[in-house]
């Protein structure tokens, strides 16, 4: 059984966020999809271990904005790569509170939910919503699961539905053309280049040259 | 509430199959995800109105099949334009039988599943599944629905989860570059020219010319 086919499933790039009390809350999400049209529906998985489900849960609202491909990295590395049990991600990002929850109007777009169903599976929870409010904020492409990962060399959060141990991306990254490559310790982003400049900051996820490693010479 | 904002989510194309007894059925899909890793778990979204789903219901298995951009188009026409109650939607096409469940290896690949969950929607039911085999059998990309939509130009089937009534479409068509077109009235596919051959055969859903009708002169 090969279960890598899985991985050739597509998927958008959504921040799913919601509220701790007053708290706003979040993180990245791609196993997103539409239920049904009437009432307007969606389904999301979120890790049990993401501070952000005991929140949707204890809140029953969550809200999904939509990456763009231009839409800035950074919010994926922001929201996730670290948890809001330990820092407030939303600590110099712009954000709308709509219907209570927070919303990025900087991305393509966002949608609103009440929690009207779900669902546990041994590691996450499918959550089942129905849309309070929205708008399309954005006209830019929304990005893909495959840009993300192909052209702004983003890797998995360990939460991911999809996440997999990628020993076979790590042979991929030390076993080809020769350049000097770094990597993101954080979030896996990789720089190709000589020699990485002491100011540089990850463009997914912010994190700053020291924790970057050398995986290629 | 501008609900067009689910419109740009992002989702792959995919056959999903499931036994009618011994009677191979199918339909096609957007709305499916990975649920997690471990173990290997899917959910799909199938409206009651699929024969599939009844099929699913029963039987307690389904199968995904990937589409690939380069996959026969005609497949999303034989299977999500018409009804396995109606006809036999495998008669010429090309499939194996993995785990009872019949599968498309002429895709990107397929996966097959034992339902261990679903949870029922107004309109549709999402179906949980744990994978019990699969393959990767083919090294092209794997379709989008976005691909599907903006490049083959097809349109969404009635019943799934994301379809609406394509107004907006409609006057994309009949709006623009002053180009006769002609529409498929059975999946929507718009062909360009002056004349529709007499000969032509929808690549979507093998509709023959007569059932085409012009949209602008």
């Amino acid at each position: 059984m090969d279960t890598k086919i899985l991985r050739n499933m597509s998927y958008g790039v959504y921040l799913v966020t919601s509220v701790d009390g007053d708290r706003p809350v979040g993180c990245t999400a791609n196993s997103a999809i539409q239920i049904t049209s009437n009432p307007a529906t969606v389904a999301v998985s979120i890790n049990h271990d993401n501070y952000t489900n005991g929140c949707i849960k204890k809140s029953g609202k969550f809200a999904i904005s939509i990456m763009e491909e231009h839409s800035d990295a950074s919010l994926i590395g922001i929201f996730g790569f670290q948890s809001s049990k330990d820092v407030d991600k939303f600590n110099g990002v712009s954000y709308e509170m709509v219907e209570g929850v927070p919303v990025f109007p900087q991305t393509n777009g966002y949608a609103v939910f009440k929690v009207t169903g779900s669902m546990e599976t041994s590691t996450h929870t499918i959550f089942v919503g129905e849309m309070l409010d929205g708008a399309v904020t954005g006209s830019g492409t929304p990005m893909t699961y495959a840009y993300y990962h192909n052209v702004l060399k983003g890797k998995t959060a360990k939460n991911a539905p999809t996440y997999v141990e990628e020993k076979e991306d790590l042979e991929k990254v030390t076993d080809t053309d020769g350049k000097t490559k770094w990597r993101c310790t954080i979030c896996g982003y990789i720089y190709e280049g000589d020699e990485l400049p002491a100011d540089f900051v990850c463009p997914i996820c912010h994190a700053t040259a020291d924790q970057f490693e050398k995986v290629v010479e």
